[in-house]
């Protein structure tokens, strides 16, 4: 008989690329209240917080030369700069993570997702699309915080970045919220079962 | 923008085995029960109708003249004879379903399920396993239906169609019903999601 062992395996790094006005972020906050056994990366940043935002759980909060060090000793998995602000994902806590058996979820940019698969092959590339181009521009426009050059380009950036739906492994369209959050939500449950992952003997529950 | 056409894509063809006693038919009525666009591969055989059973409901019920008829046409995927009655998985039945975007769910030996691969790569390989030998064993004995010398031959086939787990695509196991059959059910949604088989454009839904 196979021993069904009950030892903890590695955790996965589920990855969420969204274009803007889709719906990531509330995906990403519903998967992690609903589903047992994973947690959002934290991401480093040097904007200073917000009202309520809590450093360790919103952000790790860092200084400029403090984010410029840790680039020097690559202690991101990648980083960008967007309105003068830097942003990058700690290395440290996905690896102490996975290593613990924690699944982690990254909300990132298509970019950043495509070159995160390039380091961690096994990492499980999610794409979330906008129902119709006309949706996704309701969305983005009902927010009413930027001016239409800046719409035209975001829209531009969401064009470009669903020509890479076919680089990722698997694609959801948020048309009703409950159901995109499903379907992501049994993605990663389908991931734990797969047996390239965790063959018979090293079993997750 | 991508066109995330509604065209309604080919079925998956979903592959649950497991040694006796651990629940599969069970689990089977389960997932067609709660998953919708699904439904059961219905077995031609030669056994008579029990009480209650229903031509092409719970098998297509046929002469052994006719079920030699259909092999040697090749009507069917793989058959086998078991206690001395013929029973087969119909192509046509499968091949006009997965045709007409509906999965199938089919409950199959793990012989005849590796078989299935090769012929059908593409189909999805799903193995249940009991959480223990005792468990098994228990549930076996629980039947009260066979004798000592039948129970020793059914473990052994169990312990060897364990071995084949590490050829199947997923493994899950019965421990708590409802358990297994949420994964079950999330390995089917989660195949629905894969780019490499509905890739954008081809939108399912």
């Amino acid at each position: 008989m196979i021993p069904l062992s009950k030892s903890r395996k590695k955790g996965l790094i589920i990855i969420l690329s969204a274009p803007s006005g889709t719906g990531k972020t509330t995906i990403s906050n519903e998967i992690v209240r609903l589903l047992p056994g994973i947690k959002h990366v934290v991401t480093t940043t040097t904007r200073p917080p917000r009202k309520g935002e809590v450093d360790g759980v919103n952000y790790f909060f860092v200084s400029e030369s403090e984010f410029k060090r840790r680039i020097e000793k690559e202690e991101f998995f990648e980083w960008a700069k967007v309105h003068g602000d830097y942003y990058g994902t700690p290395r440290k806590f996905i690896e102490e993570s996975v290593k613990n058996g924690i699944d982690v979820l990254l909300t990132i940019d298509v970019q950043g997702g495509l070159s995160f698969k390039k380091e961690k092959p096994d990492s499980v590339l999610i794409f979330i699309a906008p129902p119709s181009e006309d949706v996704m521009k309701q969305r983005l426009y009902g927010r009413g915080t930027e001016d239409e050059k800046a719409m035209k380009k975001r829209i531009k950036t969401a064009e470009m970045e669903m020509t890479h739906i076919k680089d990722y492994d698997y694609w959801v369209v948020n048309d009703v919220l409950e159901k995109a959050v499903d379907e992501i939500k049994s993605v990663v449950i389908a991931e734990r079962r797969k047996v390239k992952r965790f063959p018979p003997g090293r079993k997750r529950s």
